[in-house]
């Protein structure tokens, strides 16, 4: 068996594939759930044509700003709507730099560049903030701020980190991608780590996607849940009936998770179990 | 929304990575079933890894039989072994020719040497043709006879044709490559279709690989079994299930199926439904 040495992108690829076929991720798209309008087939599609993006990435020229709109702009092109724009926002730093520090670096990095264009590449998402944030990106004067401001992207991400745990990554050096890249490599290998890591995270974090779309309260409710199931107090099957019948998707979880699968994949943790 | 065209690489991988996913398709991995060593996630896994391959083909340079090679050695590297040879003996022409008439070119211009490479991809998979066939790869000197008789890869597909019905398709011109392209456009779009597709060439011809492994009887029992399931006398579960149950896997209609959903979708087949 001849084998390559497989590039950062395909790593990336690698763990969003994993992510998304790993059951059972309560409310989410995975191997036994389909949304109506999101399906598995979407989310592989958008693995498979994330490569040139990730591949940019890879070759540490270009600018990430740019790079995650080319990102956003090749998996936009079927159906299933935005499937990866938090993931690329992890991934895309992380493939760009390497490490965890290096994508640091990169990020501190940024400029106001950057930010025009991870402001077009989310002007292409469904994905919304707050209606009354003048940075909202739904605001016609929003790139005209950022430029006045002269906002780089790292500064975007300080503006959005209260209310965005992917925000909140970039700003305090991906803290939870860590965390859940440690918990893959203590739980074992393969698909079973991976459900029981998002599991954990669930239990542990309020997913601000949640959030957003849900209110705090919901978000509170889902991590208790998620407690309820670690605890064996209720069976994962019933939480996830409950998720999917109040269309609860736990959206920026499963992106740090992806994130998580990318860190951990690169520090030798095993896929194929 | 701004879309790329999709290139042919990427259209060959989203036809990998559909045909997978569809379901059910008796006797396969697929969405809903996985067999011990080869899950869902080696397909898609070497869905990602093929791309490189795929792209060398794409760029119509280079030889098919090293091309092949290439493909399998870069999907070689996981624990659920050989996922794709078969798709790969046809998808590859397909993407360097860019139609059915062009790989059938691409074909016709093999020579000793791409038989060579390819005898080299065979021996790296499990895959077992004739051990009584002095051409069987197990045999030392096959090479040698190769490049004695000056045999070129479609000698060696015309040699191997009798038994195998991806051989087939190389020598006889794609036909039932065309025909499951046919029945996809016939049968709707997305994952409906590919499972009907599946099942249909199921009911018309014996698949060669469940021959090598079980024998003729076995093989004309699955056509007579899925014409059951197609006249409704017969559940699809309950096929599914007797197709598991006996270790029966046909293998080589997915492989057709692959190329039949590549075909598919360069003629406007529409996966997303």
């Amino acid at each position: 068996m001849t084998c390559h040495m497989m590039t950062r992108a395909e790593r990336a690829q690698l763990a969003m594939m994993l992510e998304v076929c790993a059951f059972p991720k309560p409310g989410n798209v995975d191997r036994c759930h389909d949304y109506d309008t999101t399906r598995l087939e979407h989310f592989l599609a958008s693995t498979i044509f994330a490569r040139p993006a990730l591949e940019e990435a890879e070759r540490g020229e270009g600018r990430l700003g740019e790079i995650i709109r080319h990102a956003v702009s090749a998996t936009n092109c079927h159906g299933g709507g935005n499937t990866h724009f938090g993931a690329f926002i992890l991934l895309i730093p992380l493939v760009y730099g390497g490490t965890i520090a290096g994508a640091l670096k990169a990020i501190g990095r940024t400029d106001v560049s950057d930010a025009v264009a991870f402001y077009r590449a989310f002007a292409m998402t469904s994905v919304r903030v707050h209606a009354d944030d003048e940075l909202d990106v739904n605001n016609p004067r929003s790139l005209q701020i950022l430029r006045e401001r002269d906002m780089t992207l790292l500064d975007v991400m300080q503006h959005s980190a209260g209310n965005d745990m992917i925000a909140r990554e970039w700003v305090t050096g991906f803290p939870l991608t860590r965390r859940g890249a440690d918990l893959l490599k203590s739980l074992g290998t393969g698909r079973g780590a991976i459900a029981q890591a998002f599991l954990t995270l669930l239990a542990s974090e309020p997913d601000t996607f949640i959030i957003k779309e849900h209110g705090t309260e919901a978000a509170r409710g889902v991590v208790t849940r998620a407690r309820d199931v670690l605890d064996g107090k209720v069976a994962i099957e019933t939480f996830d009936a409950e998720c999917i019948n109040s269309g609860i998707n736990p959206g920026s979880i499963a992106d740090i998770l992806i994130a998580a699968i990318y860190i951990a994949l690169g520090e030798g943790w095993e896929w194929d179990f």
